[in-house]
C-alpha cells in the first residue's frame, strides 16, 4: 500500500441508521477514507436483489472528515451500483465492505443475505469485497469484540488483494471471547418449517417466513455454521462462478439433448 | 420412472398471469401434474430475495384436471417455500421448474435472476430444478420453439436426476431456429451504465436501474452468453455451494488471521 488512506465503500442490509454499519463506518475511518451508501430502512433478506420497477433515490446524510453517509431508497445491491456510477469519479474504492450485520450469514444463508449481495454485486464490479456479520440479534449485541479481527482481515485483503471473481464471507459468533479464526467453506444444510400460520381477524390466513437452519453437513469441522457455533470467527471464501464443472462434464458426455 | 404421472411445482418472476409460466404449464400437464404457485405480479430481479418484514399470503386462483394454479404475495422464493410448506403433504414435487422467463438469465444474471431464485430455492430443499429463459422481452415473444426442449430436459432430469446441491440454468436464443443445445459454464462480465439520471419535477434526481452487460470472459466458446447470441440453446449446470475452495487453501496457507 502507498501513504495515501485507502478508500472504503460500506453497505449493509440493516440501514444506515445500524448500530453495526456505524460501528465499522467509525472503526474503519480511523485509518481509511471511508464512504457509506446503505438503505434508507431494513432490506434484510434481499440476496442480490435490484430494483426494476421503481426509480431509485439517494441524498447525502452527512460527512466529516474521514466519512461520508449516504441513504439509498433501493436494495443492497443497489447501493453499490449507485455508489459506484455516482460517487467516485476520479478513483474506484479499494474495498467493498457489507455489514457488519445484525445476523449470521453463514452457509447457504449467503443466497438470502443482503450483506451478500452487496459483497458479491462489489465482486463483479472486480473491487475486493468482504461481508462481516455477527451471529447475535439483540439490539444490545457487543460488536467491539470483532474490531481487531475486522481491522487485520480488512489490512489483509488491502494489502494482499482477492483473486478475481472472489470474495469473503466473515460471521462471528454470538458471544465474545473467541476461539480464533478458522477458514471454512460454506455449511449445508437447509432450513424447515419456515412458515408461521396466524388467522386474518378479516378471514383467510396469513403467513410470517419464520424457520430453523438445519445442519446437514458430513463434515461440519470445515464448515463455517458449526464453527461459527463453537465460538470460532469464520472466515469462507466465496466465488461468483456457481458453474458445477463436473456436472457440465457429465450431460456433456452422457445427456441426449 | 414409473407409470404416475411425475409432480411438478413451478414458479417464476413474471407473476403467475405471464404468457410464458402459462406455456410451460399448459405444456408440462399433457405428461405430468403441475402446481403453479407464482407471485401476484411482477417480481424482476429479485434473485434469492425473502420477505422478512411483511407476512405473505396465498390463494387459489383455478384448477382443473392436471393443473392447479396458485397466487402468493411474496418473492419468488417465497412461493416456493409457501408451496412446499403448504400444497405437499403426502409427496414432494419430482421436479421445480423456474420460468420460462420473459428476458435472458444467462452468466452472472443467475445472481439477480427470481427465476433462478427459484431453482436454487428447490435445489436447497433437495429436489431436481430447472430453469427456463427465453432471451426475448417482446410482449410477442415467441415461446413454441422451446417447447420440445423444454420437454427433453425436464424428461431428463426427471429420469437421470441431478446430482445434490446443482440445478440447471437453460436460456433459449432470441429468435427461432436454433443452432443445436449446448452445455456451458456462466459467462463471466459485468454490467456498466447502470443508471439513467431525470430530474423530478419537484426538485433532485431519479434514477432508474438499465445497464449493459459486458463480456468479460476469455474462453467465449464455453460461456452461456456468447452460445447463446450465436443462436445455441445454452445449458448450464449451477451449484449451490458457492466456496472458493482454492482461495480457502490459500488463505489457510499463507495468511495472518
Amino acid at each position: 500500500m502507498n501513504n495515501e488512506r485507502p478508500l472504503i465503500l460500506i453497505s449493509n442490509d440493516d440501514g444506515y441508521k445500524a448500530r453495526g454499519i456505524n460501528f465499522v463506518a467509525e472503526l474503519l475511518s480511523t485509518f481509511a477514507d471511508v464512504v457509506v451508501m446503505a438503505p434508507e430502512g431494513g432490506r434484510s433478506g434481499m440476496g442480490c436483489a435490484i430494483t426494476s420497477k421503481e426509480p431509485v433515490y439517494y441524498s447525502l446524510v452527512r460527512e466529516c472528515q474521514h466519512l461520508a453517509i449516504y441513504k439509498c431508497s433501493g436494495t443492497p445491491v443497489d447501493c453499490i451500483k449507485m455508489a459506484l456510477h455516482e460517487l467516485f469519479p476520479d478513483r474506484q474504492p479499494d474495498l467493498i465492505v457489507g455489514g457488519i450485520n445484525h445476523g449470521d450469514n453463514s452457509g447457504v444463508n449467503v443466497h438470502y443475505s443482503g450483506t451478500m449481495g452487496i459483497v458479491i454485486e462489489g465482486c463483479m464490479k472486480g473491487i475486493p469485497s468482504v461481508g462481516f456479520s455477527l451471529d447475535n440479534h439483540s439490539p444490545e449485541a457487543d460488536f467491539e469484540p470483532c474490531a481487531p479481527y475486522i481491522v487485520k482481515i480488512v489490512e489483509q485483503v488491502l494489502d494482499r488483494g482477492l483473486p478475481t471473481g472472489s470474495c469473503l464471507n466473515v460471521n462471528f459468533p454470538a458471544t465474545p471471547l473467541y476461539e480464533g479464526v478458522k477458514v471454512c467453506r460454506m455449511a449445508r444444510g437447509e432450513w424447515t418449517q419456515e412458515w408461521e400460520e396466524h388467522p386474518h381477524p378479516r378471514g383467510g390466513n396469513y403467513y410470517w417466513l419464520v424457520g430453523s437452519f438445519c445442519l446437514r453437513d458430513e463434515r461440519p469441522y470445515e464448515a463455517d455454521r458449526p464453527n461459527l457455533t463453537e465460538g470460532y470467527v469464520a472466515v469462507t471464501p466465496i466465488q461468483i462462478d456457481m458453474t458445477d464443472y463436473s456436472l457440465m462434464q457429465e450431460i456433456q458426455a452422457n445427456w441426449d439433448l
